[in-house]
């Protein structure tokens, strides 16, 4: 790969490794006129975002090196609305949490920003405009089609609340009013993507491409829980409760189905490593200077020794011990260790290892940064601190009987979330929310 | 009744004659503490408005006399999603003809309008906080209570769309916004209201009154078509036109179920025939120079030689004549026509009379003001005029493709509008939005 992509080489860089692109053709005549595609993926400043954000960041990083200009909806206004329990302020907050944690992956991966725009929902979705399209929308989709098009998303429960129907419509109008040419989700996302294709132009705008990764199960495997604060590795954690968190992950000798630590490195490892191996090489993406404000270490997580195209190295240890086995590509690593000849003890130390070097920069960051850690206080408070009195709402006209939103429900993810697991359903941190 | 009213006169003038009130005691709390309640109706601008309007009209002419301030709601946003044909300019025209209509009755009946204030949905309902309002309240209800709310209202469908579940909310949030203690509508909007009831109160805001009329039927009789332009009586109709309808209006003799002449008589006819009977012996509502600005024939519907006490009178003429009848109460009336005492010729005569009487004032001030006449071509284009070319829509990414909209449905009532029959279901005169 050139430092100056041919039109080719930056489809191929767009749309590597995504299970399914729709509207490919779409991307390709953009390419081919000599412009560059704009694309948005979004997700809700909910709970704390764990290191399963690597999965959709280092496609986007592909994105950033093809020149796409990436919009990063923080859907603030579906934070608020996912359990009402979190006020504005408090997203706020968190909107600027998830700010700091994005903006500094990119970094540390050497990943060139100048494209990266962070938007919030509240800038637009909430204006004249958007409101009236949201209600022409409303006008023209049928609740069967709202409710098909959410069906993997939006969480079913026997009592399903309007907004769970109002969900496709929004990101579809997101599309238009974030100005891009296409979309990136999981492939979760596959109904709201092709609602969005149906209904876009049917209010007269313009029907935009959808790329899609696979889905991801959780680094930790198993069922991740709100109540087991050990189900998921946060971006901040220290490198003992990562070892910690690694030690108690579920992975079985040669079970590749339901094996978190295998799918976080062929989603995330190995094309990280092969970005590093390729930069070393002098091939960057659109961006000739890319890598040069990299932060932390920038080796591949390969074994100096390895031979000329390994992408993952992985070394025994102990009384399973032996020479490393080094992998040019995932299948490799695949069938190593549905042969059983990859001993979990030795993957998750890889893995463990991997992870270790990539969090080092983002603790750095943090470390160095007293507005990050700050803000890190005020949207995240300690579960334990004494809870401040409760605001009074504003608008009361007559004070609330008692009672009063005892019937609220909380419905599950905007949608907005594509992989990693939707992390509005994941928010329960310990007393997060439920202090405010 | 005297010209300063009690709290106790001022309650009853405010919830005579409807079927039903639902928090009585907080617009008596309001009274008692020697305030005026606030209360608003509402309706969609979308066809031209017959002379079933009287009927909400009538009741609103009580609030006015008793001091309350009316905010009449023209929900142009709830218009123009109605059927998405008639693009927001032309329901601009039609919410400046609905309120120089509504305005003229109340002028003509001598009502006092320095307490009607006259709303556009869109001054409120696209606002930012409206919005997060309406978010929150559909992240709240459930789509089996938004379904039971509009199960009268809104029109029931195969494939129903989603806009039908957000209007119990959106017509729950407009008593907030605009600031009112009652809601008023006929009694199909009971469930919008017991809604509004519930919920209101869970986003914090208080819960309202509401007054209900009971369903009167079509004067006409019968289902109004809109293939047939003699279903409905337009407010300025000439006498000629009138006469034509009504003579084809079903009227079956000693029938008093199917029957819009007898309901009309009961609904408008009589209660502004006591009108005027009160005003002639000085009793006014709060406003003791009540009556002086009224247009045109201000006579009760009475013949002058009539004993005291009557409020509406039958003339016998022709093969069936005799002495005119002479009723104290409907009920006089109604038990008459049903032993077949009253022809349905003679009964059409009076109503013939009477809608001439409170027509002409509005047909006089309609040709005496170009504006008005200016707004009436505007909202309702000849359907034989060379058709304008179709405007671009804005805001169009790509060109549309073909096919646009093609698959836009079309919905009923808003659930804005109370009696009379919904004007937006029966928004079809000949070419009107059709041509734009």
């Amino acid at each position: 790969m050139a430092s100056t992509l041919d039109v080719e080489a930056k489809y191929d860089l767009i749309t590597r490794r995504v299970q399914e692109v729709l509207g490919g053709d779409l991307i390709k005549a953009i390419l081919a006129e000599g412009r560059l595609p704009k694309a948005y993926w979004g997700t809700a400043p909910t709970g704390r975002p764990h290191i399963g954000y690597f999965v959709p960041l280092t496609k986007i990083a592909d994105f950033l090196r093809a020149g796409v200009e990436v919009k990063i909806l923080l859907a603030d206004v579906h934070a608020f609305l996912d359990n009402l329990k979190a006020p504005l302020e408090l997203v706020a907050h968190r909107t600027k949490y998830y700010e700091f944690i994005l903006r500094t992956v990119f970094t540390s991966l050497g990943i060139p920003t100048s494209k990266l725009i962070f938007v919030q929902g509240s800038d637009y979705q909430l204006t004249r405009e958007y409101n009236l399209d949201n209600y022409r929308l409303c006008a023209t989709v049928t609740e069967h089609d709202a409710k098909k098009a959410g069906a993997e998303v939006v969480k079913q429960v026997e009592s399903p609340l309007i907004s769970g129907l109002l969900y496709p419509g929004l990101q579809a109008l997101d599309e238009q009013y974030l100005g891009v040419d296409f979309q990136f989700g999981g492939i979760d996302q596959r109904k709201i993507f092709t609602f969005a294709e149906l209904y876009l132009p049917r209010l007269g705008y313009a029907k935009r491409a959808h790329l899609m990764n696979s889905m991801v199960p959780g680094l930790m495997g198993g069922k991740m829980s709100s109540s087991d604060p050990d189900s998921k590795i946060d971006f901040l954690d220290p490198p003992e409760a990562v070892k910690r968190k690694i030690k108690k992950a579920f992975c079985e000798e040669g079970n590749i189905t339901e094996n978190g630590l295998l799918a976080f490195i062929k989603a995330v490892l190995i094309p990280i490593s092969q970005l590093r191996i390729e930069r070393r090489k002098g091939e960057t993406g659109v961006d000739s200077e890319e890598g040069q404000g990299a932060i932390g270490d920038q080796n591949p997580f390969v074994d100096d020794d390895a031979p000329e195209g390994t992408v993952f190295t992985i070394r025994r240890e102990g009384k399973f011990g032996g020479p490393p086995s080094h992998y040019k590509d995932y299948q490799e690593l695949e069938d190593d260790f549905s042969a059983k000849k990859v001993h979990p003890g030795d993957l998750k130390t890889a893995v463990n290892k991997a992870i270790d070097s990539l969090l080092a920069p983002i603790r750095k960051a943090f470390a160095e940064s007293p507005e990050w850690q700050q803000i890190e206080k005020l949207a995240y408070p300690d579960p334990n601190a004494k809870t401040e009195p409760k605001k009074k709402k504003e608008k009361v006209y007559h004070p609330p009987p008692p009672g009063k939103g005892k019937n609220a429900q909380v419905t599950k993810t905007p949608a907005e979330s594509s992989e990693p697991p939707p992390p509005i359903s994941e928010d329960t941190q310990p007393g997060a929310a439920g202090e405010l």
